[in-house]
């Protein structure tokens, strides 16, 4: 119910959602699908027109007198910028107002280096889209930043990290202000990767869950359509639910303090650390995934265990949230065969029937992009939420 | 956004939503809170008041002129009838149309005897409430009834339920239909018992976790303030997810046909299976929380132990949706010390600070209430919906 903009702009959010949603109304088609009287629809008209959130679109059909004059969001009227930032690489794009990714680049960097020297790079990455695109800072209606680690969503602030060193409370919103005069949005990233796979690929699934499986393991969940986070931001924390494996003495230390966790057996890091254990000459996750899709044995016996000990937390998060689409991202995902076998195994092996008949396991669609196609997506979404046009309307 | 009713009665819904939250409207309230016209307001206070949904509530504060007439929602227009099924016995209730009880009566049952038996049971107390309250069947605007096992809640079919022999698929809202012309809702017991804990004692907290400890072990789930039931209505199926116990040998084979799953551990027809093992004379679940509470020491251990099990089934939740409330209830929470002892135990070990530092773990308030309760106010919002209430002012 759109009772948030109260008095004198009432109805002015679900003005504007309408012209988001779609293309090309009449004043006519305003009214009939608000309710609200002809003065309201055409104040609120003229209040979108004069900041130009709204322009005119051309003219509808001729049914007999003048023909009614159309309207449409704009969504050049500014920019927004995104940036995905992970532990090893960042992707930075420039979208326009939809959230429609217009250029993107990236660069590596080192998360555990700390804000300063990562954000001063995606500033970098920012400065560069905004000159090719031919924009100016203040056309930059709003910021997203997505980061690998947990987020409290309200300040914006990255909380408890296990991998981000020298981050735990950092005020990156505040580090953003002194280079643009905007919102800045701060989410984690498998949240922004989950709402993008859902917003372009399973736009009628209302429960989605979305694993991003790389050096760490991490879900991100659309419940109801939205990004849901939890009480304080740490919903999804698949990673470190804790195991019990029946073929092991010591339980593997976890990067977060505890032992036998998901991702201390699964997870890209352990991976290398076990191929390495059984004398394979593995750099990296990326080197591991390598040499798994080789088909070596002793390698491929370790990725379908790690998809057996993923999948059984996979098959606890089916039970208890009862999704109707999982989605499979990350570097892990591109050994598809052996890692999807021993997630199904242990979902349909486990969660209840009904749960499982109609669900979908499925490789991420988006890959690399899914963070920042997501980030803008819901920046979109929160720069033009109702409660918050108002201020775009009237900003000072 | 209140976009579902279009045309000649835009806007009736959202008028209605403000009467049923707030007591005492004048019609310049429902303009200025609405954004609705002087000429919209009037014809759908007119619709309310003519359908007696909303009747005079007295006059405002004098202001110079004339009082200005103030309006309220009818929660005497008609009544609900609600019941609340469980294993062994069922508790009827017959509700003011807020969902308020106004009288409630139980009566032992047995589920597995199948639908009809136990729905002609229900039948004849809802008949026996009616008559104390003085109401007729065609007065009743509503029948909600939840029952033990896994609801398809746009169906009201109970689905695959492992404990309810002879109701899978049952049509239970068309058998209440030969009886009462209006909605029926059913849903899983534990859905109405989280909607009844939070409502009534945490209207605020947006996620909590509802766990309901008595025979079996299930869960429900507020999420943003709803009910979350999933993508098939088997959300909070934490009963089922399965775990490796280091100190047995063999696992235990549950009620579903799994092996290992925390109930055949923790819930109380597996605490009655290990106490009769151990040469205890328990008859059931609640002599097993008697012997208990006693003291004696193998039993108290066997508590602890389901304890410690059942957490770190709460943990796994509470790492997946991070809620800030986590209520138990059913029969075993009569064993609190030794069950919520090891519950705690369990999550503050595993779960990420991040997620516990304000998590509060706490005894149902409503206790064998609950689910009657939430029934009531889940139906109450589900009869007067925006988009339904087109049907309540105009039925035919």
């Amino acid at each position: 119910m759109s009772l948030s903009v109260t008095g004198s702009n009432a109805g002015l959010g679900e003005v504007l959602q309408l012209f988001r949603a779609e293309p090309g109304l009449t004043r006519a088609d305003v009214m009939q699908r608000t309710g609200l009287s002809r003065s309201t629809v055409n104040q609120r008209l003229d209040a979108l027109l004069a900041s130009a959130l709204v322009v005119p679109s051309g003219e509808g059909a001729f049914t007999g007198g003048r023909p009614a004059s159309r309207f449409a969001f704009n969504a050049d009227r500014g920019v927004l910028l995104v940036a995905d930032i992970g532990a090893t690489g960042l992707r930075a794009a420039v979208c326009d107002l939809r959230g429609a990714v217009r250029a993107d680049t990236e660069r590596e960097i080192d998360v555990a280096a700390g804000p300063h020297p990562v954000l001063d790079a995606v500033h970098q990455l920012f400065t560069d889209l905004l000159a090719e695109a031919g924009r100016t800072p203040a056309q930059v209606h709003g910021v997203g930043i997505d980061v690998p680690g947990p987020v409290d969503f309200d300040s914006g602030q990255v909380v408890s990290p296990p991998i981000m060193s020298g981050w735990d409370r950092f005020d990156i919103p505040g580090w953003f202000r002194a280079h643009y005069a905007c919102p800045v949005l701060v989410d984690k990233d498998v949240n922004a990767m989950a709402f993008g796979e859902q917003r372009s690929t399973y736009p009628d699934v209302r429960q989605l869950l979305m694993i991003k499986a790389g050096t760490g393991i991490g879900a991100g969940l659309i419940l109801g359509g939205q990004v849901y986070r939890g009480a304080d931001g740490a919903a999804g924390d698949i990673g470190h639910i804790q195991i019990t494996v029946e073929d092991v003495d010591v339980e593997p230390v976890c990067r977060c303090g505890n032992t036998g966790c998901v991702e201390a057996y699964a997870g890209g890091w352990a991976l290398v650390r076990d191929l390495r254990a059984a004398g394979h000459d593995v750099a990296d996750v990326n080197g591991a995934v390598r040499l798994i899709r080789t088909g070596d044995v002793g390698a491929v016996r370790l990725a379908r265990r790690a998809g057996r000990i993923l999948g059984g937390a996979v098959a606890d998060s089916v039970s208890l949230v009862n999704p109707s689409v999982i989605v499979i991202g990350g570097q892990l995902a591109r050994i598809e065969e052996q890692l999807f076998a021993g997630i199904r195994e242990m979902v349909y092996r486990r969660s209840l029937p009904l749960a499982t008949r109609k669900l979908q396991i499925v490789p991420s669609r988006l890959g690399d992009r899914a963070g920042p196609v997501g980030l803008a997506l819901l920046l979109a979404d929160a720069i033009f939420a109702p409660d918050r046009v108002d201020q775009l309307v009237n900003p000072h």
